[in-house]
């Protein structure tokens, strides 16, 4: 169950207190000169210390490949690698050992598995990501070489939020703000509005939207692995996503079929639809239009507040946590969605090979 | 990639105006006394026909078990069955024989597959859910002894929503209305909003929650297949959905981690948590609380309305279909939602038995 | 558990005197022309009755497709198909309601399940092989396209064996005997010492043969799903299997390292080994020579003689089954060591089309 | 493709000169005391150098744990590893870059992927075996607590075979003899066969006998995964295996059904049979006797001899490898064995707890 995808299938191990973040990608084709400045830099755009909005923890979270890669390319073995673990203060959680922290994972993964390692969330921490980045920095080589680009961004944070569709922004520029948004003027009242929350010692959550272009038509499975559903999927397993919506999403429930339906047109490049509703794709597969979808992103649960909750034994305590925390995790999230996104497009590029014989 | 779960596993296959449409349920338990009623009263609630705003096509919807069950009850062997299809006007269909429908499977498909049945939308039908309601009926049963019940209901069509929130609503009485909203008011609006669109020819879209009950703590896994991205993976492999949140979802990203978390209570009954923002789930496992979720659904792609398209020769063409067709998915929806969310369900619960040794 | 395959996947379903015998092929490439003769042929040649040294039993087993199929080319659609049981007669299996027949999977299914359809061995019985050789019917057509053929023949029946390789051996004429040993003097004595057997109301076990020719270099995966670890997990999982070799095999252990390495050469036809006791498979991947392997069958456990066994009670009772059994089940197991091995070849077949971008 | 299992699942990296060789575990239960002592041992047993019949280099093989482990527990979540490569010796290998070595997979390697690491057989080395050895033993500790044990011993050295059955020898002796055969007058002749072998720069095959005892009625899965054949894959995946066989064997197929049935009994401990033809398995379920098979290793491809072979180029040339190599793998294939059985068993020992709710 810590396996993703079905081709190119990436395993991850690691807690965020034990030696380190790891895993194995299998299936990745041969011959992939892997850019290694690439996939360091996806790690650096998730790194926690990177700017004044995000934690303060300093991991410098340099990638090393333990096998499958020879002479700079992959030979189609598979390719384990591993983060090593550095700035963590184990003795920062000795307090929080018996607490069950509220909306963590701690009450849950004690009721599951009877044990857990109660340093820094152990597994539940969202550092496990950290493998799915440097998987995700490979897949978006191999679907950059199929003409494939996945481009995420923050279109909201609390209630501060951008008027404009993604058409309307430059989305080369998402990397100009420390808040990953490209409506500049949006961005520096979302940076204003998690220096807020951070000042209060509380938390905002937020909206990503992703936007994939270059997908030829074909592409994705027509019943339960329709593309939509992996890319729900695969976003809904980010830690802290509460929901997902491509398309109309749920405002296209407001709207009547006629209105929602998008015409299919002729233009140079062949078969176009008029409007883009359907968020390219049609009945589970793609339909060569741009692909975009939206994700939710609740506040993060660690608060730098007073907070009553139980202990193991059924105690009641109070918790008041310090320590170095991201008060709005989406600027870090939107390469986690980036990875994500790449991971699943380049499973289905990899499938749509088995479409002929 | 017709296959559904990991240990309870479903495969389904059929067109609409095919033979049939079967499925293999692999991995269910020996011993569990098949309930044919039930199953058949779920598959009643998914029938054309059945309602004045429902499509009129009738089709009885009978399944008949192909093997794994003997003397009533499950053999640990897998169950074959089948639902004969029986009022399929196929003729209809030979206009639309070289159509790529707007917003529908039609040019996906061909351009996936280079070759597709045109009858009804061939596979890309929803019709292929009647398999899942049969295993999801199944997989009621086995939740049912585990102390689990699954409800959904249709909280909003188009701008016409509840405003109760579920804990406000007495969800044994769904099915008392054709639309299945428990919320009497709304539903006759819900109702009137169908008929309207029926009228113009068009057709609506809207949302429906689902409650699970009685999942203990525990259940689900923590990285990918956490168990909202299971259910939300299930529920957008539904034909027509377009987003899923669950718990706060959407909205919570308005509040700040202070508002949002769920503060843990000791009570009678054990550990709970004093508001449910999290939708039952923490870390990707069940915290013993309610869980809920919404799912929106596009408004259906056939209107009875003329529309431009292209045919597969790259002409422009127009069509102007008649037929019997859903003016709103949604009521008949309800037991899909359900059937897939037992599906997923019953497949952790049955994972939840590998938690020791 | 009841699925084969990976990309090619056949689920299987069925009892011996339940409705039928069928299955699900997910993962067919479209577009493949369905010779439905070719797949009603090699039917035949599993069929009881087929000739004086099979069982008597009657069996038509013609196959119905239920999807999947357009036109007569496969859609890319899951293949569901059925073959009805006609002629059980399950009277006859009252009286083994209770006991344990020996060597049988009675006692074992009991003790896993706690249920068992004891009709004709209910799911145990060879009969769910129908499903195996519709699959491998049609994985054979795809093949054909890639210049892959498999032949299987009996090279020995209890004690009687053919001397020769099959290099020496005119495999065009396998069919030519009822016995299906293209080795005619042999095959006579084989034929023989299976009526022999019958009229002892024994049986008779022996040694099949698989050869396939045309697999390029470069099929395979080099750790877990070696080409002859998968051909070999599908031969055990045939009925009565109990061995399986490939290349020199067990003989090859007496051989030294500087005797047994195959020793490469050019040729006309680019790079071969000049010898071949690999087996056509180095490191778990094809070569380019013929892959030959060799199948160990069990004599039958249904003899129509007294035994001693137990009942569900833990009594000891007598048994003297009638009925109508084969003597030898390896002329029927032919097609059916075919038939998996064209699933497997299939799947890597396919796999292999994921070495590149 | 470098996954082995479905419950209990190992997926493995590395190649024999890259950093290490390692792995990742998923699906352990939670809470396994792990005894690291233990893995060691399995560790040593298969390391070289270990005797004056194996290769002589010296390599610690000490595994590393990366995660999963938490105070000396499992917690449920993936358990990552790896044991770092250190004597490897690179430049030995320079000259064999663009040579295709007979019997080896450079040539199958390059044909499938394009590229290849040259240096030692890279990914097809018996060297990956070591992640396999950590993962058995973590398996055998969990079917300690099953009461399962497996155990595996030298039958046969090319010529050189006991003639004794495995009911008549102290397994408990196994290790007293470097060969790791516990017919001591046999073992000595084994060892004398073997070093005739590395005198001539020659290398020897044989077979490995391997003992299950305490498996219970009940475990393994009818069809496709019979547990004899989830044996039978897990045993044709090791390096240099080319057959399997199980119970009665090749040898079984000279006996009649009259004589090969394993009639039941009773005795005090339940239902047992008088004879164990079936291996402890029937219809692919274990029925209680001990489970045996037989394991057929071919002869080493690398001898100390010259060989033509061909190169890269298709130009001739010859090879006479100096270098330190195994005259017989055997001894080193034991632990091998016996990894691969406790990985397959645990599996269905887990599967096992899913045939009822």
């Amino acid at each position: 169950m810590n396996t993703f995808g079905r081709i190119f299938r990436l395993t991850t191990f690691g807690e965020s207190h034990g030696r380190g973040i790891g895993g194995i990608i299998d299936g990745c084709p041969p011959n992939i000169i892997l850019d290694s400045g690439l996939i360091q830099k996806e790690l650096e755009r998730r790194r926690p210390g990177q700017s004044k909005i995000t934690t303060q923890r300093q991991e410098p979270d340099k990638v090393e490949f333990l096998s499958g890669v020879f002479h700079g390319k992959t030979e189609g073995t598979p390719i384990g690698f591993i983060v090593w673990n550095k700035d963590q203060k184990s003795k920062d959680y000795d307090d929080l050992k018996d607490v069950f922290r509220p909306s963590h994972a701690d009450y849950t993964y004690m009721k599951k598995y009877g044990i857990r390692d109660y340093r820094g969330g152990g597994r539940s921490s969202a550092r496990e990501t950290i493998a799915r980045v440097v998987a995700g920095a490979i897949a978006k080589q191999i679907l950059s070489e199929a003409g494939v680009s996945v481009i995420a961004y923050i279109s909201q944070v609390g209630e501060i939020k951008s008027d404009k569709f993604y058409t309307e922004l430059d989305l080369s520029r998402i990397d100009d703000t420390i808040v990953r948004c490209p409506d500049q003027e949006t961005a520096d009242k979302m940076i204003a509005r998690i220096e807020k929350a951070a000042g209060e010692g509380d938390t905002v959550g937020g909206i990503i939207t992703c936007v994939i272009r270059g997908v030829p038509a074909g592409w994705g499975e027509p019943v339960f692995n329709k593309l939509h559903a992996d890319l729900g999927f695969a976003m809904l397993g980010i830690n802290a996503v509460k929901g997902f919506e491509y398309g109309s999403g749920f405002e296209g429930t407001l709207l009547s079929g006629s209105e929602h339906n998008d015409i299919f047109v002729r233009s140079e490049s062949g078969v176009h639809t008029k409007t883009n509703k359907s968020g390219g794709i049609q009945g589970g597969i793609s339909n060569g239009e741009d692909i975009y979808f939206r994700v939710a992103f609740k506040p993060v649960a660690t608060i730098l507040k007073k907070q009553d909750t139980l202990d193991v034994n059924n105690n009641k305590v109070t918790i008041n946590p310090g320590g170095r925390h991201d008060p709005c995790v989406l600027p870090r999230a939107v390469p986690i969605v980036e990875a994500m996104a790449n991971l699943v497009l380049t499973d289905h590029f990899l499938l749509s090979k088995l479409n002929s014989i």
